[in-house]
């Protein structure tokens, strides 16, 4: 980083003190009481408007602003939802689906917040979110057991929703089975009549939880069918692609399912550069739906991917925090389907 | 969403109260002070190993976690470094830097929070931030002004840090002027003889902030040379590409800056579907330095942008958080240079 000169440092106003409710209501004249029933607007007490007036001046004067974390000690909760932050980079679904989720929720109130729990795993990360007291936790991949579920149901949360490819007892599940993604792939390059499949496995590490099913998918479509699955690990990389591509026709595939659409872009020009002909020698299957592979030729077929609306899983979360004895509710969210363009 | 009919309802731990650390102190037969100092590991006062087991003990069968508002409330500041999480989907380039910087601030200690905060803005959404107290902010994009780094390091936060374009004042400012961007690509243009040049402003809101000054960037670099800049509004969609490039030669472009290689990839196939020559009759030129943007042919001709690294944005966040009287920092961290493949 190129550092720029400094400005002229000014006195930093975070050398003075906090100021707290008490202040406010000293400032007011008023007590404590009444400066909190004041600015969380309780209805539930009558106070003159002369006074209230006083209590906002106060507090705009001192710029106070009330403390989440005392409020929700008082309340016993939050609004907080809480999601652990995706380890790894996230792709443009996933970012699409966050938002969605966030601006949902949002509208209902609730207060979205990412936690990243680099390092924590399973039970452990569960007592670092517990720590922060959300009144619901969305957990998504798997990772999470039941002890971790009665942890952080121990600690307040009236609501715990995994998604991910199992159900985990004490927690609402979205049930996510990329088995179906690779499932949907599989079929599909059945009924091209392709009978030596190869499968992309990333190897850029933290996607095993999307790559096992989606491979476990393609040899259950296959299974029975008398084609055969070759497992393909492979780096996000033009070199790694080439060398792939140079051994293609020792390895004898005719098709194959490339994990996502920007695995499926990356090998098909590999095999295209390698003179091998996307579909007549292989074909060419991706995943998600990206529009640049429309834009390529062949173009790209894919499977698309239905992830839950936002506004869906929002209203499950505020069911659960509303009714949190009703029970855990399991939906089966994921779809998977293929759309048939020019590359298989 | 297809509901799974539901399993028998177990008793909800969530009815049961939530244990405090009065109830662990209750069955360990200590005072609380004794389990705060266990629990907290405070290495100031002396408690002897039995005790020690017991408060654990006790602290393990009920289920207690430690309230992290509560902690920070007495500690008067918390672990907590907030960022809004951005409104729009991101990007890959983002996503990594995202990553990179919870992992890095992570190896630290600290907790990074995403913060959903919809629909507010400005000072309002810095209000909304200082309820959870964090110990330090970083804030993306602008809309943060003087008064909102007031409010927040009045309530307590030590460093705010802004990755924008402007400096703010009191806050330490990682500028990203992305006009760099588009002036690189400009110069590259001009370079290569291009006359009459194009830039993309994708219609997808809340891109502004990124392509306006990627717009003026251009504009500068072509200042004096004669050269003309058009604007060219276009929506992430092989229709709006193909209606554009329908009317190509009638805009008379021999050249074209377009925003990023998503929509360079996009713009760059409809104008070769329409039969315009690219390189030869216009040049195109991406931004992001995407890997598939070197999967195409022509491969297409990019702006590399660098952003900080997360290492030395959570080293900032660090000592400013340590030194907190130590005034604003700034520094230029957004680069940009030109990768010339074949598209220009």
């Amino acid at each position: 980083m190129v550092q720029i000169p400094n400005q002229p440092v000014p006195p930093s106003p975070a050398q003075r003190p906090v100021p707290t409710s008490a202040d406010v209501a000293r400032l007011a004249g008023v007590s404590r009481a009444t400066v909190s029933y004041v600015l969380n607007n309780t209805s539930a007490v009558r106070i003159s408007e002369p006074t209230r007036r006083r209590v906002h001046e106060a507090a705009k004067d001192l710029g106070y602003v009330p403390h989440a974390a005392a409020r929700s000690l008082r309340a016993g909760h939050s609004r907080m939802v809480l999601m652990p932050a995706p380890a790894v980079p996230v792709g443009p679904l996933y970012s699409r689906f966050f938002s969605e989720l966030q601006g949902a929720l949002g509208r209902l109130d609730y207060t979205v917040v990412q936690y990243g729990s680099a390092g924590l795993h399973g039970d452990e990360a569960a007592r670092a979110w517990a720590e922060l007291r959300p009144v619901a936790v969305l957990v998504p991949g798997s990772g999470l057991g039941p002890q971790g579920v009665a942890v952080l149901k121990r600690s307040g949360a009236r609501a715990v929703v995994t998604l991910g490819p199992e159900r985990v007892e004490g927690a609402h599940a979205l049930l996510m089975d990329h088995d179906r993604v690779g499932h949907s792939a599989g079929v599909h390059l059945a009924a091209r009549g392709r009978r030596r499949v190869g499968v992309v496995v990333p190897e850029e590490p933290g996607l095993e939880i999307f790559s096992r099913p989606r491979l476990e998918g393609v040899r259950r479509a296959l299974g029975g069918t008398g084609a055969t699955t070759t497992e393909l690990p492979l780096a996000y990389e033009e070199e790694a692609a080439a060398r792939l591509a140079a051994r293609w026709r020792e390895l004898g595939l005719d098709g194959v399912f490339a994990y996502n659409d920007e695995y499926a872009m990356l090998l098909m020009r590999a095999l295209q550069d390698a003179g091998i002909a996307v579909p007549e020698e292989t074909a060419v299957v991706g995943a998600d739906d990206l529009m640049l592979g429309r834009l390529l030729r062949p173009r790209l077929s894919t499977v698309h991917i239905e992830l839950p609306s936002g506004r869906d899983l929002a209203e499950l979360v505020d069911r659960a925090v509303r009714e949190p004895g009703a029970g855990p509710e399991t939906h089966e969210v994921l779809g998977a389907r293929v759309v048939h363009r020019d590359s298989s």
